[in-house]
């Protein structure tokens, strides 16, 4: 089965916004045993967005469009493509009284100019939209060949030459086309609940096994080297193994599809994680403060944090995970010296004598925190960030990580030399990594 | 000029990596006065390239592919594209001298398997790889019609049928294939030193001006409803409008080319800024964390934190900022309400009569930091980031925020119904507005 993505939004072609769409629902249509075979972006005109539309019919079973469905002078996806398939634009109740009851909960008039997200292709499921106020729309572009019951001979061959004269793709197989809203807020709920259902619904599975390692602490090329000989049986089997390097960790990915795949893979995952444990910390799209999160909480233990160089990094990633308000009671962000000294407790002669990042300062931070917040565990960290602040001796990207438990406090030093963000990030995962360590 | 990107990768199909070359090369041609009219991604397998690189080649002057040149087994896109164009792949004895050079310094044996990318398709401009092994290409495809001096009549003749036969584009007009490496390290680099002249070498500059107003505090189609009218003088004179919805934001994209663009776009940028002022916080790249990070640098006035739903997010929004440390002095992520009594000084009384997510908490937490920090300003926020944790009268996305200068304490309240992440990103971008309006 062929599955191809068109993404339409001008703002993409002029790069001015980055595409995650394609990621997400690559990964999402994968999962579910789909393997996206073409994605495209164009601009938000007539043509393009025709044309690549028109092409995608040609091809695939399943075209999956995004964005260009909202109340914008420049959202033209949804009448582009009624006007494609020959199908009027057919006034909908339920879309009208969906957007008025999203205005209505927010206390304002619904504005006029979402008048045209009522209107929806002929004959389109619709999606209602959870987090916004255009809805998703689905168009069963082909029948399904004889097992279609619901179309005479005669409407399935006018359909048929009707798409010839429009030179879309002909074939007996079931056809597709969705439309989805370009709010990644909007698109995935919607993805979740409406297109799933109906994709399993409408598709049958293919047998596609795809597992992620998820390591930190070895770089790419080490990582490499370390399970190489130890998949080499399986990749003679048909396992493909690939390796992404992100910040501070290093993804190994073992992919089959066939009968055999689930074994394959699984037999593979074991042979990793021998040659590489303790260094995976997750699989597939586990986040390390969402593994910290939930040792914590099977633990039964609490966390505070005192953090200079990484601003609130360690917090903000720690609260993105839902439930984190029964494991984390706080932390100081200690910017300046006075709040290191005042807030944390650290003493002025440590400041004076060894400066701000430096061993002790991070040991007294990790201390002062676990002491003021009341809790079993306290991360401290202090570097420099840079771009700017590095000397001989402390280079930028020197950081100091701190860990204070009930048994007293450690101390690791890093050298992370990479950009102001990305330097954030690794720091950041080094020290959930340096407790995750500790709740084994 | 028609310019089309075709990006190549399995792991960009199966969802595993984001596919950042798109916005970075779409963001550069654009700037170059080249905008992409088409963007492909396809797998690391030989039709896909092929047939997606063939189809390209039939509409654009400009093809740019990236990944697959690198010296693994699934990098196939030089060896494929060889074939396509109908070129041999000749040894290079300039890229052989570099990589030896590259792993000489670095104190390794050149591996064997990067023999395959000594070879190039006979022809090539080669790029030498800065941080990497794998060359860049470029190959003109077509020559420049009647300019090109180099070839004889006979020879362009047989060119465009020899082109014809593999289905390429056969117009007059010149054309470039430019492949380049996957790793953004690589690939970024050598399209600023060698890409950037070739293009300006071979095609014509187009005057284009693209200017982004980023707006927050009003939703996407009140924006639209607002400038309307003032900006439909200058559509009707070529100008396009675009709007982006972000959390918390919406960005107004005005547009032209040709050689009225860069007068056309700046009386739009003024009715657009007279109708959204003050709403108005940046232009093209601006984060509201550095403006507001400017502000108070040109203001020389020092900030402090109170951050509870938001986890740490808006300390590490303003610590992404280079300099921040200047006018930050750091925050208390008060999660747990012990802290926001012993941290920040908030009254028992306080929480227990209102609740933590409260105005007169808000107030506390805000007048507190302040305090602590011994800075100009503070902000605070508290509210209910969810999913779980709302009542009846405070609903998941209920939030307070206030901020505390030396004239006082104000709080606003906002209710912010999405997805705990963002959540916590509309919550961070009002707190910094409320900063922002008071450094104005």
């Amino acid at each position: 089965m062929n599955v191809e993505i068109v993404n339409t939004g001008s703002e993409l072609m002029l790069g001015r916004v980055l595409n995650t769409h394609q990621q997400w629902l690559c990964r999402r249509l994968a999962d579910l045993g789909h393997v996206v075979t073409r994605q495209v972006a164009v601009a938000d005109t007539g043509n393009e967005i025709q044309n690549a539309v028109r092409e995608a019919l040609a091809r695939a079973e399943l075209v999956i469009t995004t964005g260009g469905l909202g109340p914008t002078s420049d959202d033209i996806t949804r009448e582009l493509i009624a006007q494609l398939l020959g199908r009027k634009l057919v006034h909908s109740a339920q879309v009208q009284a969906h957007i008025e009851a999203f205005f209505a909960k927010r206390g304002r008039p619904r504005p006029n100019m979402t008048d045209v997200e009522t209107f929806v292709p002929e004959g389109s499921l619709v999606f209602l939209n959870q987090t916004g106020t255009a809805p998703g729309l689905a168009i069963q572009v082909a029948p399904a060949g004889n097992q279609a019951g619901e179309l005479s001979k005669e409407e399935n061959r006018k359909q048929a030459e009707s798409a010839q004269d429009r030179n879309l793709r002909t074939s007996s197989a079931k056809q597709w086309l969705i439309m989805l809203p370009g709010p990644p807020r909007e698109l995935r709920p919607m993805f979740d609940d409406a297109v799933v259902p109906l994709l399993r619904r409408e598709f049958a599975k293919e047998i596609f096994v795809c597992r992620t390692l998820r390591s930190t602490g070895i770089g790419e090329s080490r990582v490499q080297e370390m399970i190489e000989a130890d998949v080499a049986p399986f990749v003679k089997q048909g396992l493909q193994v690939g390796y992404c390097a992100r910040p501070g960790a290093v993804d190994v990915r073992l992919v089959a599809d066939g009968a055999p795949a689930p074994q394959l893979v699984q037999a593979a995952t074991a042979a990793v994680e021998l040659a590489l444990s303790p260094n995976i910390y997750g699989y597939d799209d586990d986040e390390i403060e969402a593994v910290v999160v939930r040792l914590l909480t099977e633990q039964k233990k609490s966390l505070a944090l005192a953090e200079s160089c990484t601003g609130g990094n360690i917090g903000h990633r720690i609260t993105n995970v839902p439930g984190a308000s029964t494991v984390f009671f706080g932390g100081v962000t200690s910017y300046a010296n006075s709040a290191k000294e005042h807030l944390l407790g650290v003493r002025r002669e440590t400041l004076l004598k060894h400066g701000a990042v430096s061993e002790p300062v991070a040991r007294e931070m990790a201390a002062g925190a676990r002491e003021k917040f009341q809790s079993d565990f306290a991360l401290a960290v202090t570097g420099i960030a840079g771009p700017d602040g590095g000397t001989p001796e402390k280079p930028v990207g020197t950081v100091f990580i701190a860990l204070a438990t009930a048994d007293g406090v450690t101390v690791e030093s890093r050298l992370n030399p990479w950009d102001r963000i990305t330097f954030k990030d690794v720091t950041a995962t080094q020290a959930l990594e340096l407790l995750r360590r500790r709740l084994l």
